[in-house]
């Protein structure tokens, strides 16, 4: 039973989620409560549309960009059509730390399954997982977590998953922070998802986590829609049940997401190459270089972790978000490269 | 070399533009000249969206759904953003004979790269395409056919790739109607676009069509974006060519968008149970049954090729476009089969 339940999961599974060493590696900083909101600095008679930002480069360079490029008759204009702007998620729009939020879900997942399955008391990786021991879990490696993946993300319906998904939004909060998942969004962030839609812009995630999970707030977190949310997927099975058609998430790996996957996603499913490019991590490396290759107007930005007090503080050495060639590449490239700290007048949305 | 180009390639590849046989079962006849455009029927004082469409069952069933879906405080209502209709391609969109339209860029595309390649005069089955001679490109079976498919449809960038469709698409001619291709559009299809975009609708196309085909026409003939197309997808090969990203095609499939394959990528890539669904064949079928099943109205429609005069009647025996499966579903489902015959009052959008 187990064996034919993991039988197809590849080596790329692990890739969706989790690095190994992510939970050992986890930084031991919570967020601290946001300060409280101050002076939006807005320029006098109207509304600042970047409020949670400070003055400065990073700030300066995303509204000269949304300038040019909407500045009808101007040699950098362009046409709303191709106003295509790609998003990260983890690490890019909402934390991350100590470990991806949707792992967290997996491992409460396994707890929820567990008196649906007496023999994981005594069945690694999840009698670790049970017993709250993720030094356990990680010591079964990338099979573990792919088993735990598995175990967590298939074997249920496309709609039952989404259902599922919700609920646990609606209940789970952040071990550290005591906030709920979707309250550790970034604010800064979601003004400038805001403030290029307002601008013609459409938005989109492309992340390597699970579309299906994601979906599961990122209408609401976001004012992203399911259509424009691009993640990893898994095989589905088209079934008939009593004349009724339904979708079964199976085990198996249809595409990941992630590195390289981020361009050819991006060319499958939007099929226009994206102006504007926002990422964390060396996972969006291709992603931004995708975009700074465009003929025209082009912005590429990653988001440097770098708030220890508030946020988190990590960058080339992480297990989790790590930037590394990616910082090189945007030192190379003159892409921005927002700092948490200095950048951003708060992080999430509301104070505690 | 030609091993290696064809390394990867699964059966699968067949599924994309070919069943073999489909030349060799091609009907003989063509679409004759359009009707000149008659009166449109509209209700006095309001103009009609649908005038290419006959009065009758068919048209009553979509206006009818679409005053549902639409008529706030209704029990029916469907908000704006759940509004999803999506349509097949071939012999939904545009028609579909004699063979499909992506396979008639494919031989005319050996044909252009022949003079690169000296040696495919001696070399099947590229020696029977230079020659004319389909019956002997189909002697090859599968293996011939997806051998074209890989010659002419991978090996270049994807920017490339869509610069050759679009040259192709302004200057090939259907071989019957002496129309360009993108000439063999549906009129009442187009209409029904409309109608349903002006009703809040989003469509989509969902098509076994390579989707980087599609895109070169789908704005321009339905005015439906890159980002709304989804059909069959190739692997690509992300690289940085003198510090430019470009995109590679490789000759292998990465998804075969039919079947079970629709709904499948309708969630992955939609990721709502769309309300509205458009077919012609039983490569549709699964589509239909998924939007068919949703647990709110809907609404699910064949287009069934019954005009020998005006384009080309075929269903269950044809081995383009096969109708027979789905034909029972319909009837069984109380879906709705329009008649091209006796529900269109014209085909194409101009007379020639």
């Amino acid at each position: 039973m187990k064996c034919s339940f993991l039988r197809g999961i590849t080596v790329a599974a692990a890739a969706i989620l989790v690095s190994v060493g992510s939970l050992a590696g986890a930084q031991g900083n919570a967020p601290a409560a946001p300060p409280t909101p101050s002076s939006t600095g807005a320029p006098s008679g109207k509304a600042d549309p970047l409020p949670s930002w400070n003055r400065g480069a990073s700030r300066d360079a995303i509204t000269a960009f949304v300038k040019r490029v909407t500045t009808r008759g101007g040699k950098d204009f362009v046409p709303l059509p191709e106003r295509i702007a790609v998003f990260d998620n983890d690490g890019t729009l909402w934390a991350e730390q100590p470990m991806y939020f949707q792992l967290a879900f997996a491992l409460d997942r396994v707890k929820a399954l567990a008196p649906q399955h007496p023999e994981w008391k005594a069945q690694e990786p999840f009698k670790s997982v049970l017993a709250g021991d993720l030094k356990g879990v990680l010591a079964g490696g990338e099979r573990a977590l792919m088993e735990i993946i598995a175990s967590t993300h298939a074997g249920i319906t496309t709609e039952e998953f989404e259902g599922v998904v919700k609920a646990w939004l609606a209940s789970a909060k952040h071990p550290k922070s005591g906030l709920f998942y979707t309250q550790m969004v970034y604010q800064p962030m979601l003004e400038l998802l805001g403030y290029l839609r307002a601008n013609g812009f459409k938005t989109f995630i492309v992340s390597g986590g699970g579309v299906e999970f994601m979906r599961g707030f990122a209408e609401k977190a976001y004012g992203i829609p399911p259509e424009q949310v691009i993640g990893s997927t898994g095989k589905l099975k088209f079934e008939l049940r009593e004349g009724k058609a339904v979708l079964l998430k199976l085990p198996e790996i249809q595409f990941v997401d992630d590195k390289a996957g981020k361009p050819a996603a991006i060319q499958a499913q939007i099929g226009r190459r994206p102006i504007a490019a926002f990422g964390n991590s060396d996972g969006d490396l291709e992603m931004l270089q995708w975009t700074a290759s465009g003929p025209g107007p082009h912005f590429s930005l990653y988001v440097h972790h770098t708030d220890a007090e508030r946020e988190w503080a990590y960058d080339r050495a992480s297990s989790i978000g790590k930037l590394d060639k990616g910082l090189d590449a945007a030192t190379a490239g003159g892409w921005t490269v927002v700092s948490m700290k200095d950048d951003w007048k708060r992080i999430f949305p509301s104070p505690r």
